[in-house]
Parts: structure tokens; C-alpha cells; sequence
């Protein structure tokens, strides 16, 4: 029996209002290929985005950012050096940042940094099936990436990673999971928690950039309810609000738009027009 | 009062078609989040994009382009070194060019190279108006950030530059102010100009690179009048013009689309379908 | 008269459900101004895309990948690096791979480089004409850029290189031109063949990427056949299939859009629903 009440649809939809008085300034270390599409999915839910990674440069602005996002997509040189650098600012700042281990496990110099960033404690994981199960399969006792079909398939990579770093850890897919340790008297129960959102639609994953997207807008929700010195089941819940709306914009642009660049275009109209109640229709969230 | 007539909507109207049959080749060192909507707005403009950005090529490119955009706004290494050297290309060439001092200020590494740049003399400088108060609080006797909060806040600081350095001085925002010093005989008078226009939509700043787009927008209307040796009235008036034709479309596509997905896709369509006449209904231009 | 029978629409038509079901996954190594169209075009056309430039990183991925694009549009000093360490590991795999020699010619590191990359032997070169004809030119008997107007006018600067290099040539334009050397019996026969396909709009050179991310298409087009050991006329209809597969799309688009930004939305869409009924319908083909 868990230790507090399930987190419901209505827990999440509470976050979208205080998300957008908060407006965070979200610092995005973030692939070339979805840095477009990013900043306008922060502008267009209620944020905003800032993307500063020059190695002389990514510390302070990660200090003084609402939140920061680091996703290894197409990792430069020079990102490499920033990317460590800008976690360790957000942490001396107390900001919450984001991993988003893209591509993790195959590629040598990412699986390598996102080891380092790993160690530096992020907020909150988000990534696909495969890329948790290979995240989880650095440590001792890891799994490989064999097997890892769908985001329930990751359930316990993500619960190994949840336990070992603290994190709140996301697995998007058709499904999103999202997976945490419940805290009591502000230290961790042991207990693992494990949330599932339903909604979207099949056209998200034929637009480049939704899933890295995602990943800013958990930094916003984690911005917004920072200040609250938030407990693992608050941090869960941005989590979740951030992956709720992010696929109920998705499955309402998804009724009017039956191809991928039309469905693009309203999937990011659909980010700005969603409300609080059109939330709560949208999406299907239950705990496992 | 003024030794030459006010600039009026039909002043800059005026420079809309020249700059499309000039169809100018804009060389863009321009931050990463920005370069698609940028080379997009150039081409639906009338203009043609060019981004160059290797140390051992932007001077190269920057010496035949018909105008430059140097925007500091996600600079890796190899731009900083990138950027003096396009500048200088520019100059040898007498290719007008534009600075756009992205977050100059606070950071550190863009806040040296825009005082690098500053130096070398820009035909025009375009920012919001804590870029400008910021640039301008670099050299003696410069006022800091604070309580810069509308674009006409920033008219001492931009009035500063524009004495300082003979650029023309545009300060974007919901009000777009031009600030310049008028020349008798092509020689400085010494008397500063300053131009506000009116237009646009508040969906604006809810799309990435409205503002750095019209950076490269007042590349191009700068790039089509060098053939003239401009005076400085003359290249008010093409800052001025690009700032109308960004904000006019602006203005058209808020009427059909409430969105910013949507209006992004207008703006675009706007940039194209304006015309001279449909530019000067949709602004308001006034001296102040 | 040709060794083998001229190349229809419908033997293009026929690499589309191919494609599809292969569903490849291309390689980008491409410029940061068209990286989100590129990927999104490979999306809504039925393929996948992934951008890894990082030089440690580069050569591993493209020895997995269906298919690899080198375009040297805005080339950083790690991607100069990176370019022919993915080029030869997509030799050692056995992957396809297109270059695409954006602005080769003019600006030094990008001539340098496409000299080499020629030298590893690319599948297919796609490039507008002056782009083919400055290729064309940097080997003996070269020769130069001057009154390369239309993609017709590239035809001999496209045989030299098809001759030299064993690759299929695409001359990408109003009209597009592949040009390749026929093969008998696994041998080059030393006649060349020309296919000339007509579609399109004239909105696609205003949209920017949609040049670009032909060269991706083209890659996957040829990632699709690779499994079969095709021949010289098995991989110029894979290379033709892409031209007219953006073409009828950019043909279907500009039926219902006259601006560019609904344009670009409408291309997008017509990508992904295009079938290879309407592909025969939207194209003429002829070989010449």
C-alpha cells in the first residue's frame, strides 16, 4: 500500500496554472536539431528558453536559470565540456535540471559524459525505453538494452535508476511511465512508485523534436514548483504534468491533423491553448 | 527642428521594392536556435540567406555577401573567431552589417566579443532593450540594465551608440524605436533622430526568432541600399523598413491565427504576400 | 541506344513501398540551418533520421546506419573532422552514402574537403548546377562554374564526375537531372545515362531545406536498395525515386498553398501522404 495517496490526473493538471505565473527561464544544452522546436514549445506552453553553451558561459546562466535541460543529442566538442559544467552551476544554484540521455549506450563519448552527468545527481531522467534501460545498464547490476520494446518493458531499469540517483525518472513512449522513490519526513521510503499517462498520438513520434521537447517542459514544471522545496511525490507530479501535457496537446492536434507537418504545427497551438480542465479530458493517468 | 523632413510610412515602404529586386544575400553568423525561421523569413521576404560561420570561410563570404548578420546568440568557439573576422571582411568590402548583441551583458564571453565588434563599427545594431542598455553601458559614461523595461526606455542608451559609434540604432519590442544621428553634407550634424513604429502582434514573442529574423531583415534592407552611399537618413529609413515589413506581417497573420504555431506559418506567408500599400496601412510611423 | 530499357516513372514509382517498409535509418551529417526539416522531411517520408557529427562518434554510427548524408553546408572545425570518418566507415559497411557540396567552389575548407570526400567515392552527389559544375571542376580537364544557369547546363559537368567516380549525379533544380554510367554485367559500360524528371513548385527554392533535405531522402532511397548489391540503373532509380518523390509533393503543395510558410507545412504533409499512384501522376520522366 503506498504511503500517500495516488497521484491522479487532477495532481498534474494543478501544476499548469503555477507553471505559466512562474514563466521559468529554462536553460536548454540541447541537440541543433530540436532547439527550434524546443524553444517553441517552451513559449507556446508558458515558458521560456534560453540556450547558452559555450564553456565560459553554460555555469552562469545554469545558476540563474528556473530550470536546465541536458540532452546529449548531437553533442559538439565544446557541449561536452559545458554540459558537466552547467549541472554543477544548477546544483551549487539549487536549479533542477533534466538529463535526457539520447543515443546513450551506443555512442562512446555520450554514454561516457552521460556516466559523469549521472554522478552529479540530476532532478529528473527522461528518456525512451531503450536509452533508460542503457542508463541503468552503467551501473553495477545494469541490464543491457535487449528486450526493451515499450516504456513498461523499462519499468525496472527506471526503478534502478530512481533508487540509485534519487531522480524522478520519465520514460516516454506510446505510454509515458514515470517512475520515483516515495519519500517520508523528507528521506527516501524505499518504497518505488510508478505512474502511466495515456494520451498522444501516433503522429508525435513522425515530428522530430516532441520527445527532446518533453524534456524542457519537465524542466519547467521542476522549475515551477522549486521553491517549494518540493518532496519526491511534487517532483513526480511536474513530471507527469509536463509529460500530460505535452501528449494531450498531441492528441488534440492529432483530431484535426492527420499528417506530420500540418500535426506539428498543431500540437504546438494546442500546447498554448490547453487548459487546466481540457487536461484532465485528455489524459488517462493511474498508478501501477 | 529636424534638419531634414520626418521619415514617414512611405519612407520605408519605399525601400520594400528596391529590396526585392535587390533580392540581397544576407551572410548570417547567427545563433543555432534561430537559423531556419531566419533563412526562412529572408526568403519569404524577398531576400536570400547565406550562414557561413568557419573561421577560415566567413570573411571570405562576408566580402561578397550584400549584408551581414553577426547575432551573439548561442556562440561556440569557433564563432567567437568567426565574427570579428566576418566584421572586417565586411568593412574592407564596404558591406553593411548588422550587430545583434544577444544577452550581451551579463555573460561573459559575448559581453567581450560585443565590445570587439562594437568597435569595428556596425552599419546598424539591433536588440531589445536591455541588449541596447547593456552594449551601451560598456563605454564611459554607460548606464546599466536596470529599469529598462520598454523599448523607449532605452532610447538615452541607444541615442548613446548611435553618437558613439554612427550606427543606426533600433531598439525592437512592442514599440520599435530607431535611433540615428543626422548627417548635413555627409558629415555628422550631430543631432539624433529618433523613429517609433507601431504594429505587430502580441503573439510575436511567443515564436523563436521573430526578433533574430528581423536582424537579418535589416541586413537585407541595408544590403539594398549600399549601392546609394547611403546617407544616414536613408539607412534609417531601411532599419526602419525592415522593422515595418517584420511587424506589419506580424499585425496580418494576429488577425487570422490566435496561436503561435499557426501565427508562425501566417507571419511567414505575411513576410511574403506584403506589399508597399498593405505596409504602410498596417503601421504607424512617427518622429519622436 | 541504351544497354537496358529507359528509365520510367513507374520504375521510380516502384521504390516507394520499398522505402517505406525498409523504413532506413539516414545518417545526417548536414548543416545546422536545415537539420529540423532534413529530419522531418526523412519522418514524414517513411524514413528515419539521427545527426551525430561529434568526430569520436561519427564513423561508429555510420557503420550502423541504413544510410549516410555528407553536406558541407555550415561546416564547424569538429564536422570538417567528423565528415570523412564517417564517409569511410559507411565504405567499410557497405552503407550508401550522398554528398552534397553545398557552396563547393568559392570557400576554401568546404572545396578542400569535398575534394577528399570525392576521393572516397560517395554513392551519390546531389547539388544544384554551379554546385555539380565547381565539383566537376576541381579534377583535370576541369571545368569551371561560368554560365551554369540551369540544371541542364551541369549535364556534362554531371557526366564528368558520374565517369570519374562511379557515382549516380543528381543535378537538382526546376528540372532535375540524375546522370549515371550504365553497367553490363557488374562492369561499367562507359554509357551515360541521363533521366530528366519535371514536378515541383516554384515555391520550393523559397523554403529553405527543401534542397537539402532531398539529399537525405536520396540516402535513404538508397539505403532501401543496398541489401539487393544494385546495380549502376537499381541505385539511379533509387536517386530519381527521392527527386520525385519531393517533387510531386512540392507539386501537390503548391496546388493549395501561394506562400511559403503554409507551403513548407503543406510539402511536409504531401511527403507523408503521397502514394506511388500519385507519385506516377505528379512527374514526367524522360530520359534524354
Amino acid at each position: 500500500m503506498p504511503t500517500s495517496q495516488h497521484l491522479a490526473a487532477q495532481d498534474l493538471s494543478a501544476r499548469l496554472d503555477p507553471m505559466r505565473q512562474a514563466a521559468p527561464l529554462v536553460h536548454c544544452l540541447t541537440n541543433t536539431v530540436v532547439q527550434t522546436v524546443t524553444a517553441n514549445a517552451l513559449l507556446a506552453a508558458g515558458a521560456a528558453p534560453a540556450m547558452v553553451d559555450h564553456p565560459e558561459e553554460a555555469g552562469v546562466f545554469a545558476g540563474v536559470a528556473g530550470g536546465v535541460l541536458i540532452n546529449t543529442g548531437t553533442i559538439a566538442p565544446h557541449q561536452v565540456q559545458s554540459m558537466p559544467i552547467a549541472a554543477r552551476a544548477a546544483n551549487d544554484a539549487g536549479v533542477p535540471w533534466v538529463l535526457d540521455p539520447v543515443a546513450v549506450g551506443f555512442l562512446p563519448v555520450r554514454t561516457g559524459l552521460a556516466a559523469d552527468l549521472l554522478e552529479l545527481g540530476p532532478t529528473a531522467i527522461r528518456g525512451n525505453a531503450s536509452e533508460i534501460a542503457a542508463l541503468a545498464g552503467m551501473g553495477e547490476g545494469g541490464r543491457g538494452v535487449d528486450s526493451v520494446d515499450s516504456s513498461e518493458d523499462a519499468i525496472p531499469a527506471a526503478a534502478e535508476l530512481a533508487r540509485r540517483t534519487g531522480a524522478v525518472v520519465a520514460v516516454s513512449g506510446a505510454r509515458d511511465i514515470i517512475v520515483w522513490v516515495e519519500e517520508a519526513d523528507g528521506a527516501s521510503s524505499g518504497e518505488v512508485r510508478t505512474l502511466a499517462i495515456d494520451s498522444g498520438s501516433d503522429l508525435m513520434p513522425r515530428v522530430i523534436g516532441t520527445g527532446c521537447a518533453l524534456g524542457a517542459l519537465v524542466a519547467a514544471y521542476l522549475a515551477s514548483v522549486a521553491g517549494e522545496g518540493p518532496s519526491a511525490r511534487l517532483r513526480a507530479a511536474a513530471v507527469g504534468a509536463a509529460h500530460a501535457h505535452s501528449s494531450a496537446a498531441g492528441r488534440i492536434a492529432g483530431r484535426t491533423h492527420q499528417q506530420p507537418g500540418s500535426f506539428a504545427v498543431g500540437w504546438m497551438d494546442a500546447l498554448s491553448s490547453l487548459d487546466a480542465a481540457a487536461l484532465i479530458d485528455e489524459v488517462s493517468v493511474s498508478e501501477l
